[in-house]
């Protein structure tokens, strides 16, 4: 949450010249984006939301998607930077707030994503079969898009390595269900993957990636993957701390 | 659950000549396509599992995907009527159940994306947001796949015609906690989606596309979507029966 105090004359709202633009690409609240972009109305500047879709391999080859709102002369004024860093931009209405509500849910559907992949892959395994061929078959057909691509070849290869940390995630998913809650909304979706973060990060893997959903979906279907994590993925030399079996 | 005596020499393997091959399309359990190839072998006769990814539109225009499993020399011989009724056809292995499973799984990723779409469209309607736009910025940048562009599309403009009625869907869903429950791997994403199908069925929409998840997350938001539904959507004519407000 953000306070008033950390935006107002005395933070960030103060500390700008009248006329200038903070262009926000943070993943927070719609509440918070409404706070800063009223702080910085007051004191004649802009505020752009401008949050992104796409992990750090993406970002480093300009490949992020940018959903961007603020007023038309502000968005239009951080256009160059926003063509610099994404290889696309959706500009959505001039009200902050809705650029981070849909980065939010944007998170959510591949949240749950990952986690569905997680469920379903620990089946595939349970029955002696190789995840492999059966990702490659759902992203061949219904599932051809990026995260579905990305994140089931990962979590086929238990390929655990950050990328997006799970309590930045959980931080994420709490965000989320807040704006759900907000709206009378629930989703119940989202819980699941709520309480699955929670004991993966209670089980030490507050390292690991997002993708980490598949590790936990396979400790609770009584999988012990610790050693080929260990042995096959690039987390072994990442210093994060695995439980030892 | 089929029973051996319907597919024994009373039954089907009964009414086939040594020789034949059964080519079962259908969505069942592993078990019972196990049941139904050992059945066939032991009366000297063949059983290729095949089911098939994909909607009636697309059933139509012969886009349908195919998995299929069975002794190669079945398969081969299958393979041109597969080719016919559809676009590509993998195959998997030579044990029939497995083509079952990954039916089911594939049908469950399906269903859950289905269920996500409409918590995540309810959060967007409650918060005075249009959804289409937002369906077609996740569809544009990390869910581009058939399944969230086809239903993403539907839920987004409340379309609830069959397709695939709840009931069917949620056979499909209780096959497949069975598999899991077999396998020793729970599937708690699916366990929200068969909760939200005995919902809507009990609400008297069991004529009704799996895209009604959509309407149940509506209604669990507290909005009344059902004026829209009789306007707007191809259901109003479709001669389904819908609650009147």
């Amino acid at each position: 949450m953000i306070c008033r105090k950390e935006i107002g004359l005395d933070g960030l709202a103060g500390g700008l010249m009248p006329g200038a633009i903070h262009l926000s690409m943070s993943t927070i609240s719609s509440a918070a984006a409404s706070l800063l972009a009223s702080e910085h109305a007051q004191n004649g500047q802009g505020y752009v939301a401008a949050p992104v879709f796409g992990n750090p391999d993406a970002a480093k080859a300009r490949q992020l998607f940018i959903v961007a709102a603020g007023t038309p002369a502000d968005v239009e004024r951080c256009q160059p930077i926003l063509d610099i860093l994404g290889q696309r931009t959706f500009v959505i209405g001039d009200d902050p707030a809705e650029a981070n509500l849909v980065k939010l849910l944007g998170n959510m559907m591949s949240a749950t994503a990952l986690e569905m992949l997680g469920e379903v892959v620990a089946v595939v395994r349970k029955r002696g079969m190789k995840p492999q061929p059966f990702i490659d078959i759902m992203t061949s057909t219904m599932f051809g898009g990026r995260a579905h691509k990305i994140y089931g070849d990962k979590i086929a290869k238990q390929t655990y390595a950050p990328g997006f940390v799970l309590p930045l995630v959980l931080k994420d998913v709490r965000l989320a269900l807040a704006e759900a809650e907000n709206a009378g909304a629930p989703m119940p979706s989202v819980g699941v993957v709520r309480d699955r973060l929670i004991t993966g990060i209670a089980r030490g893997y507050a390292g690991l990636d997002w993708t980490a959903l598949g590790l936990i979906a396979e400790e609770e279907a009584g999988l012990d993957p610790v050693p080929s994590v260990a042995a096959d993925s690039p987390t072994a030399g990442a210093g994060v701390a695995l439980k030892q079996s």
